[in-house]
C-alpha cells in the first residue's frame, strides 16, 4: 500500500477532516509519510518549509499532538511560532477567529488547531486565509490521528483491503473513532464499533459499520483491535463496570483472529480499557503509532503547503 | 513619508519610550520597516542578527505581542528564548532585575519585555547590560505599537503633517494613547483626546494635546479616529452609560471628516468601544495595524543590535 | 586546571549525577566547558548537534536552568522541543516513563529532565532508548550545577587541590550540596558542611567531609564558602532564628582565609542566607557562576551525544 508513491493529486489547502478525503488522497498522504520517515534520518527535506511560518494553536491543551506537529514542522524547515494559549490572554473574551486573523497578519501561513469544540476547524478554514490542520475538535474528527492510524495498521496487516478493524470503548464521543471510521472505509476496511449500548448507539445507520454490544461479539473474527481512551470523567456505564466487561486483556484479544494486533490512540488509562501486558506485548501498535505520528504530520503539512 | 530612506543616524541601544524620540528617528523607524516589509516576502534579511539571542520576558500575559516580536526576531535570524515568565518561578521572590540579569549572564543580547509595573523597561536599561525593548509598561508607553500606529495612519492618510487625529476612550490610563501623543506630535500631528471626563483629565496641559468631553466634539474635523480598548475591570463610568455615549459606530464617524479612517490597538471589545461593523467595515485600519506589527518590530530589532 | 585539554575518554551516554564520575571525566567536561565558552563567541559550534533533538522536561518548573540547558542545546545546533510539562496534560494520569518514551518515539534524542522525585533521572535512563541528562531531581542530584561550580571555583581560586570549601544551609535537602561533594571530592578537595545540627545530620559519615554546627567553626580557615538557598517551606529552625545563627555577610566572611570567594546557586533570598551587600559584593562569584551555566551544558550535552 505504501510502497507505490502515486502521482501527486493532492490539491486541498486544509486538512479539516478525514471524511470528504478520496481513498487516492489518503494512500497519497500515506505514500508521502513513507518517503518522509525515511527522509528525515538523512535530513533530506530540511528546507522544504523553509518559506512556510507554521502556527501551533492548541486551544485545548496536548503535549503529545502539539509536540509531534512542532517536530513535524521543524523538521521542514519551518518557522514554528506556539500560541501556547492556554496560558494566554486568549479566552477572556477574545474570539478564535478573531486570534487567528490576528496570527494570518503577523505572517503565520499555516496552523495547527485544536479546539474543545466540534466545527472549530472549519470555521477556522472559512473565516481566515490560514491553511488550517485540524489537531482535534471536539468529538468531531482528529484526521491526522486516523492516518497514522491507516500506516500503523496497513504496515502490520501488510494489506488493509476487506480486512476487519473493531473499535472498542466510547465511539460515541470519540473522535479519533469517527475519523478512523472514514478512513479505514474509504481504504476498503471493514469496521465494526463496539461497546455498552450508549456509546455505539447510531452506528447502525452507518454505511459499512457493523455495531457489537458485548465484547465477545465485538472480538469474533476481528482482524486487527482499536481501543479508545476511557474518558474518565464521562461515562454512561460506572467505570468499575466498563473494566470487568470491556477492558481488553491478551486472554479476551485471543478470541480475535489469530495475531490481531492493538492500537490505542494514547495516553492509556493502563488498567481501565486495556492491561499494561497487553499495551506492552507483542500485540502493541501504541510505540509504532506514536513513531508515525511525525512523518504523517510532515507528509500533511508538505501536502497542505503544496511542497511535497 | 516612508519612501525615502534617511541616512541611518540612529544610535540608541534600547526603545524605552516614544517620548524623546526625534521626529527624524520616528522616520528612521518607519522607513527601515518598509524595508524590512518588503525584504520579509523575499527573505533577504533572515541572517541580519544571526549573532544576537533576544529574550521574551512577558511579566504580563500578551498573546499577540509575543508573538509579533517572536516573529520578527525569527525572522532576522536571532535566537530567541522565550521567559515563559507567567508559568515559572520568577514571581516566589525573585526580582525582575534579577531574573533580567541571570538571562543577560547566560548569553541573551536584548531583552523584549512586558511588565505591569510603570518604568519597569528604564528600570531594566539602568540595572542591566541588556538592550531593551519596552512592550508595554503598565500605563506608561508601548512604543512598537505607537510607531506601527504612525505608519498605518501615515500610509492611509498619505501625509501626517497638520492633520487632526482624534484618541477616545480611557486615554488616562492607556500606555498606547500616552505614546501614540507622542509619536503624533513628534511627526506634527494635531491630537485631539476624548472620552468621560475623568478618563482624559490632565491632558488639556499637554502641549498640543485638544480635550474634548462629549464624542460630537471629539469627532468633529477629525482626520482619523483611533479607538482605545475599555478595560471592563476598571471605569469611571458604568459600561453602559460608556456605550450609549461613547461607542463607536458607522454613524457616528460620518461626523469626522469624509473617509476618516478608524485604528484600534486590539483586541477589541465588539458592541463595547466600537461596533463589529465598523471594526470590520471600510474604515477599518484594524487588519493593517496588525500586519504592520511585525516589520515594525524587525524595525526596531535591527537598529537597536546596530544591524539595520 | 583547565587548560590541559585531555584526550577525549568520555563514554557515557547520560550524566545523572557526579557520583561515580572519575576525577578525569569531569576536568574532561570542565576542559571542554572552556572551549565551547571559547566557541560560542565566534560560533564555531553552531551544526555540532544538527542531528539531535533535545527535549525540555522540566516537571518541575525552572525558569534559569531551563533557559541555560536551552540556548544551550540551542548555540550547538540542535533541534528543540520544551515538553512545558507543567501547563500540560501530563500528570493526568499518564507517568513520567510514558511521557519520555512517546517523546523518544517522535524522534527526540536526548531529555533534559528535572523533576520533584529523586532517581527519576535514573528510572528515565533504564525505562528509556534516551540519553538522559539530570537538571535536578528531588534532594538527590544536580550535576550541571556543580560541574559549573567546579569550573567557576577552579577559575577563581587557581587550584582546587587541597583546598577547604564550606557549605553552608540546609545540605541534607540539598541536591546541590550533595552533587557538590561529590564533584569536590573527586577534584581532590576538602569539604566542610555547616548548618543547623538537623540540616547536616548524617553527613559526619561521608568519608573525606566534616561537619560543623556554628558558623564560627564551619567558616574557620575556608578557601571557598558556598551558601544554599533556604527553602523557606522547609526548615528544622525557625527562620528568624537561621537569619540570626548562619546569614552570611562580610563580617562573617572576613573569619574565612583572606579572600574567600562566594558561592550560592541562585536564586538568592538575599536577607536570609545572604546580605544583598556581600550577593553583589567583590567575593561573590554568582553572576560568574551563572555566566558559567551555558558552556557547561554546551559540553555536557556534546560529550554525552559523542560530538565533543
Amino acid at each position: 500500500m505504501t510502497t507505490a508513491v502515486p502521482a501527486r493529486t493532492w490539491a486541498r489547502h486544509h486538512l479539516l477532516d478525514v471524511e470528504g478525503l478520496s481513498r487516492s488522497e489518503i494512500e497519497e498522504v500515506l505514500a508521502v509519510a513513507v518517503e518522509m520517515r525515511e527522509g528525515r534520518a538523512v535530513r533530506s527535506h530540511r528546507s522544504l518549509l523553509d518559506a512556510e511560518t507554521v502556527g501551533l494553536a492548541f486551544f485545548e491543551a496536548s503535549t503529545r499532538t502539539r509536540i509531534s506537529f512542532e517536530l513535524a514542522a521543524k523538521a521542514l524547515g519551518a518557522t514554528t511560532v506556539d500560541l501556547g494559549v492556554e496560558r494566554s490572554s486568549v479566552g477572556k473574551g477574545e474570539s478564535v477567529v478573531d486570534t487567528l486573523r490576528t496570527l494570518e497578519r503577523t505572517g503565520v501561513t499555516t496552523v495547527v488547531m485544536r479546539h474543545s469544540a466540534s466545527g472549530a476547524a472549519h470555521l477556522a478554514a472559512r473565516a481566515t486565509g490560514l491553511r488550517v490542520i485540524n489537531a482535534g475538535d471536539g468529538i468531531h474528527a482528529h484526521p491526522t490521528q486516523a492516518l497514522l492510524d491507516a500506516l500503523t495498521l496497513g504496515e502490520a496487516l501488510g494489506s488493509l483491503d476487506g480486512r476487519l478493524v473493531v473499535i472498542v470503548g466510547d465511539v460515541a464521543h470519540s473522535r479519533v473513532a469517527r475519523s478512523n471510521i472514514h478512513a479505514l472505509r474509504a481504504l476498503g476496511v471493514r469496521v465494526r464499533v463496539a461497546g455498552p449500548a450508549p456509546w455505539v448507539a447510531g452506528f447502525e445507520h452507518w454505511p459499512g459499520v457493523e455495531v457489537a454490544t458485548t465484547l465477545a461479539d465485538g472480538l469474533r473474527d476481528a482482524d486487527a483491535v482499536m481501543a479508545l481512551r476511557v474518558q474518565l470523567e464521562r461515562g454512561a456505564e460506572s467505570f468499575a463496570d466498563y473494566v470487568a466487561r470491556w477492558r481488553l486483556d491478551d486472554e479476551r484479544m485471543a478470541t480475535a483472529s489469530p495475531g490481531a494486533p492493538l492500537l490505542h490512540p494514547g495516553p492509556t488509562n493502563e488498567g481501565v480499557e486495556l492491561t499494561a501486558e497487553l499495551a506492552s506485548g507483542p500485540r502493541s501498535l501504541i510505540g509504532r503509532q506514536v513513531e508515525n505520528g511525525v512523518p504523517i504530520r510532515m507528509a500533511v503539512l508538505a501536502l497542505v503547503c503544496g511542497a511535497a
